[in-house]
């Protein structure tokens, strides 16, 4: 069980790696909610997103012959560059599964940091399926996205930044996808200050997190058919016990919602971020009442979107 | 002549109304243009852009009786927007005469900070037109966007912090179309350290200010056919002087040059720039031996993208 004494040395053992990102707050976006809102910024992350944290906490943490052996994962893509990036930096090398519609700037960002795409369809059974057939060959050794304890301390890490930055959140909410983020945002939050209730969002179209927790045990997503292409995997076996003691609820949104938040964070705020994580700001837009004249604190997990393709 | 104390005076004046905005960097931006870069962030600035400052040092100065005559304006957006802000707070009236073809999100931005927009045709002429006929049927109090020393003094106040909390720059590069931000940037830079070495950056698509330094004289407009539509306006006679005597050279940039660099800052940087100074960017891409190993401020001048209309 991972617990904020974990959180803390993996912070030590990144920090010279990551960068302490900023934390904005919006005059306007405050008014429109009537809440205060400070948004944790990982999409000015290293390789764009907190998935840094995760994956060089993991790779600092391989021995030289886990590391030679190379290192594979699968990816929606923000884990994929970042995993490439932490081993790149220890001279080893990354392959990398990702869905066939994984957008073209989460591709480049991998081979950019010295990854190696491979690709399958996009759905659980086929993401798995190559990935254990490359392992059978290859034998590499696997990063997981998030259903590992050395992701989740490293993921927590953001939270815990938050916090110390901003000690008197009443909330924090975190998107849900795998579990990595909002697993690791739960330990050090609650940690920290067992007041603070921590929230996930999760559309609706890739509800797992929120069904699993009204029937008490991991149920697998009907579709994944949300613009949020960071948040179609499934719950992990790891992340799910962690969540299911310690969040405060799911808050699950619809496609409008989050495309809704994304555009007004852009127009508003002047910067970047993924519906993946827009998802946060619907979330205090749609339970309002939930966060009236509340300090709640906004996982603003990735900037990787691609410019091309956007949805309004 | 403006002078560094009327600007620190200005800096005084106008202090508790705007943002001191931050100054960010970027690893692979350093690395593609072989220079340190240092962005000025004014897309962060109050009403998305630096004209808050002219803005707001123009309206402090207005009498009580010029005040309740109502405020008007010509501009492209960005000025009529912070002109309406200011004027607001001090419980006034703002008319602004602007093009049809503004991007609507900077017609929603002079509405919301609550000024009235009057329209006119695109181009120098009809934006005088209407605002005499105005002005003479109205009796309102005009400030103007740049040709001002009280807009100089304001938008000098950019540079000025830019220079105090990045002491040690080589050069700096400010967007040039009336040329109040790069007057105001020349007086602050030269002022505070007579080494820097200051260029404008302009569209090859409307180079009046290159023409007329070219020249010796004012050159008007031959088109106005760029993207860059804060960048669309004739070199004042109260800038221009300024300009000549200061300036180290003034940059020319394709319409391709500046939509590319636009993109590489909105991809790598995850902030939202407008092109009307993402051409401080491309400037540095195109003069490379120039800036080539050297400290360069570059003054992001606002964030009003219509993100409907995107140029790629």
């Amino acid at each position: 069980m991972v617990t904020l004494k974990d959180i803390q040395s993996a912070h030590n053992r990144i920090a010279p790696f990551i960068h302490r990102t900023p934390i904005l707050t919006n005059k306007s976006l405050n008014e429109l909610t009537g809440a205060e809102l400070y948004f944790k910024c990982e999409n000015f992350q290293k390789a764009g997103s907190f998935k840094i944290r995760g994956a060089t906490n993991t790779v600092e943490l391989l021995s030289q012959e886990e590391l030679d052996r190379g290192v594979a994962t699968t990816s929606s893509g923000n884990h994929g560059a970042a995993l490439s990036m932490a081993v790149s930096r220890r001279n080893g090398k990354t392959k990398v599964v990702m869905p066939h519609n994984t957008p073209k700037i989460k591709v480049k960002n991998v081979e950019r940091n010295g990854g190696e795409v491979i690709w399958c369809d996009p759905d659980q059974h086929s993401r798995e399926k190559v990935l254990k057939d490359l392992v059978d060959e290859t034998a590499s050794t696997v990063v997981h996205p998030y259903n590992d304890e050395r992701i989740v301390m490293g993921q927590g890490t953001a939270a815990k930044e938050l916090i110390e930055d901003q000690p008197d959140l009443d909330a924090i909410i975190s998107p849900v996808s795998g579990g990595g983020l909002l697993s690791g945002t739960l330990i050090s939050a609650k940690s920290l200050n067992p007041k603070i209730k921590v929230y996930g969002a999760e559309p609706l179209e890739a509800d797992d997190t929120f069904l699993s927790l009204k029937k008490g045990e991991i149920v697998p997503n009907k579709t994944i058919n949300t613009i949020c292409d960071g948040l179609r995997a499934q719950i992990g076996t790891i992340t799910f016990p962690i969540i299911q003691s310690h969040v405060q609820g799911v808050i699950t949104l619809t496609e409008n919602e989050i495309i809704e938040s994304m555009k007004m964070i852009w127009e508003r705020m002047k910067i970047i971020v993924e519906p993946s994580c827009s998802i946060t700001l619907s979330a205090v837009l749609k339970s309002k009442e939930l966060f009236l004249g509340k300090k709640v604190g906004l996982i603003i997990s990735g900037g990787n979107v691609d410019l091309e393709k956007l949805p309004w």
